[in-house]
């Protein structure tokens, strides 16, 4: 039994995409729907999220937890930290449930529920545990949109706990001040939504032309910042209070039809629905989504680089994200090579011969150094007093192929060192055991406000000395000290 | 004088866009403005044209057209074979300009309006030549964002021509069926914007707050696909219709305030630019332009491979965008290095050091690699036969350190090649001309299946052995053919 289990109380997509999160941070799950078609469901949601989430990592994510098929509800509750519930919206259905989660499950679990419409005041209603009950409203993809919507107090320890938890996971949790009917997002998405259908029952737009202004101009926007911060863009120096003064006169005028409801009534179905098939027809929902789910991994990414909105929630998410459990660690002797570092080779690091692009074995070399240098005391405070170690030269050689999914251990000897120097020897190995690189490297220990070698402090000097010491009985391996295109010796 | 002659009547933010996608499609631009700042208000917002939008191209862009800073309206519309008016929201001042153009304008110019909220009926109200006068209302920044609503009749000679000039020019012109107040897209705006007063008025979530659930959630969505595609698949395979059937029932619940319209007062107006400060005050609005306009390349490039939305606009529109009368490419004589390749230091390129840590400067060699491969003919059709290159070894010396925000040129040279073997050089330069890497590079022409060496097929092996001749007069450079730890030569 592990600590980490989440109960996913109604399957379908919402459902599965909380499955995938939680299972993908090394969650176990335990599913509890009654719809025969729930498992096979759930599994093609758990698909995609791992052929995109993963691609957003720079580093292997934990093992995936197990997904648990449970045909008692109270299995699936009783020792979940996490229990959502994803069931239809139907106030009384779910009122039924809580009822029956909470007597089955832990008083210190968080109790969230997806609903998009009702109030944690109504979900309370005649609990056990009314506090325990919150709401937790994602977005759908569940397994790559980080925001999370969380009503119901916003110093209540079930809130506190679930701030925590979602941000484990990599997710944005946005508490709100106040519990209002829909939360924040779908009002805003339904105001946007009336306003359309008006569009189209009075033929000023087609779907496809509406979907076309939308996602050719704030959409793109909205992607990076939201709507304030793209009017205060808009506004320019003068600033927010002066686009407010410009803006502010439309409110008065007639152009919407805001005041007004359309009625939906078949004529405006059988519309919708048609011209939404001429718009999209020729893919299929799967195409749709795999489309889909690659241009948001494709936008993450760029704001991952920039450190920017959504893409810092997965930077951060990264950083403290566990690692899978390592076992070489603790049997490590400094008279053998150091081995502290192994990754799987992830999709994103295959080029279009289908194998690991080449400056990714360079980035799993210097990830590997990192944690020698991490084990010989170059640690933060080292670095902020104005030393670092920094690579002069790297020699690799490429011997065979990594593929994606295999697993490469790093293998790293310290060939010479002197005060101010290092020259070390990686070696890349499969799980098989084949050596797919080898990598040579010179490193100088440097003043860095003075930009010039110097002697290394302690105890950064020491324990680089002695492993020297220590690895010399090693010998120097075939390869080593050699220059572009020089023949293989033997 | 050339054919392509736009008038920008008005600067400012929108005729500043408008400014910088024609002059960055080779047309010369006059400026009419009487505002004494507008000459340099403009230059700053083509400045950040030309920092953003030729990053999306693969091939040289079009010579830029010269602006001509005109001090009377006839002179800068005489020409003109487009003429965009963007001046202040007020009907009287925009009629009486279009009185003042069309007495000087061609009669097949293309004369149209940046109005957010005027219909054309409005606008033509006593004009000379009603149906030449048109909206084009754009979105900021309008030199990334390639939306432009048409209104003006479907059928009406003036807005086919603008929608064939407006492709040229890399937009989308998407021409309503009904000319309505405020358009399509500033009506779903102004909905969405309502919405968001109440809920800040309310006291339900901060504009900060807000903006994370737009940016993080829904925002991403659209950025790809619309409102109507995006339900069509949250509805799965059930299609368009059974989603409508789910969502109907919420237009008759009084979940939104969208039936009251907040009053704008000065606490509400206060409240915002006080919260928007929180916000985004430590960020200067340059600075979230310069933010802004990365984060939306990077979205438009990702869909641009994917071939996808706002993407496809850009990668037909490259297609079809004339040659630049003498490109770099052109320019390019094989007896000199391959330079091709020019990147942004990202932010997450950066290391504990506070600088490009060491993988990435073999990403950045790679990426020219990539470029001088498919210069020489390695196209996908090419590798799908089987063959393909290999690095096999590399070797690369560090020489100054490249900071984050600097921009790197990479220049390949050929050192030696064979029939089945490829020596090559690689030196990166920042802007200023440091030079902070080389690499040298062993490449071998492979049999993907046999797994070995062989030699090249036609035309790659004419091309590399042609660039190979004619890059021997360019000499070795100090430091090929080096070992790790080798003295330097002087």
């Amino acid at each position: 039994m592990t600590d980490k289990q989440a109960a996913i109380i109604g399957g379908g997509v919402i459902g599965g995409g909380w499955a995938a999160r939680f299972a993908l941070n090394g969650w176990q799950v335990n599913l509890f729907d009654p719809d025969p078609e729930a498992e096979r469901k759930i599994r093609e949601v758990m698909q995609n999220a791992r052929a995109s989430l993963p691609l957003l990592a720079d580093k292997s994510l934990p093992k995936e937890g197990r997904l648990v098929i449970c045909t008692r509800l109270e299995e699936a509750v009783r020792d979940a930290l996490w229990i959502q519930e994803s069931i239809p919206e139907q106030l009384a259905i779910k009122q039924s449930a809580f009822a029956d989660i909470q007597a089955a499950c832990r008083p210190d679990a968080v109790l969230a529920s997806s609903t998009s419409g009702f109030r944690p005041a109504q979900l309370r209603d005649g609990a056990l545990r009314p506090d325990q009950i919150i709401v937790a409203h994602p977005y759908n993809p569940v397994y790559l949109l980080p925001a999370v919507e969380l009503v119901g107090g916003t110093d209540n320890p079930a809130i506190l706990t679930a701030e925590q938890i979602l941000k484990d996971i990599g997710m944005k949790p946005v508490t709100l001040r106040q519990e209002i009917d829909a939360h924040v997002g779908d009002r805003l998405l339904e105001a946007l939504w009336r306003e359309a259908l008006w569009l189209v029952k009075d033929d000023v737009a087609t779907t496809a032309e509406i979907d076309e202004i939308i996602s050719y101009s704030f959409g793109l926007r909205w992607a990076q910042m939201g709507l304030f911060e793209t009017y205060r863009v808009a506004g320019g120096e003068a600033g927010m209070r002066h686009f407010m003064a410009q803006f502010g006169p439309a409110l008065a005028w007639p152009w919407t039809r805001l005041m007004d409801v359309p009625e939906l009534d078949e004529a405006l179905i059988e519309k919708i629905a048609r011209q939404s098939d001429a718009q999209s027809g020729h893919y299929s929902i799967r195409e749709l989504e795999a489309i889909r789910d690659k241009n948001l991994v494709g936008f993450l990414k760029v704001l991952k680089d920039h450190k920017w909105g959504a893409g810092k929630v997965y930077s951060d998410w990264l950083k403290t994200a566990p690692l899978p459990e390592q076992t070489e660690k603790e049997s490590w002797q400094p008279e053998t090579p150091f081995v502290r570092h192994r990754t799987e080779v992830l999709p994103a690091w295959i080029d279009y011969n289908g194998h690991m692009t080449e400056f990714r074995y360079l980035q799993v070399m210097s990830d590997s150094a990192d944690c020698l240098l991490s084990y010989l005391g170059l640690s933060a405070a080292y670095v902020g007093a104005g030393y670092s170690i920094y690579t002069v030269e790297t020699h690799i050689r490429h011997l065979a192929e990594a593929k994606p999914g295999e697993y490469i251990t790093v293998s790293t000897q310290i060939l010479y060192a002197d005060e101010k120097k290092i020259r070390l020897w990686h070696s890349l190995k499969t799980d098989a055991g084949i050596e797919v690189a080898t990598g040579e490297q010179m490193w100088l220990h440097v003043d860095m406000k003075a930009g010039r070698a110097v002697a290394m402090r302690q105890p950064l000097r020491d324990r680089v000395l002695g492993l020297y010491e220590a690895h010399r009985g090693l010998g120097v391996p075939e390869g080593a000290g050699r220059h572009i295109g020089q023949k293989q010796a033997g």
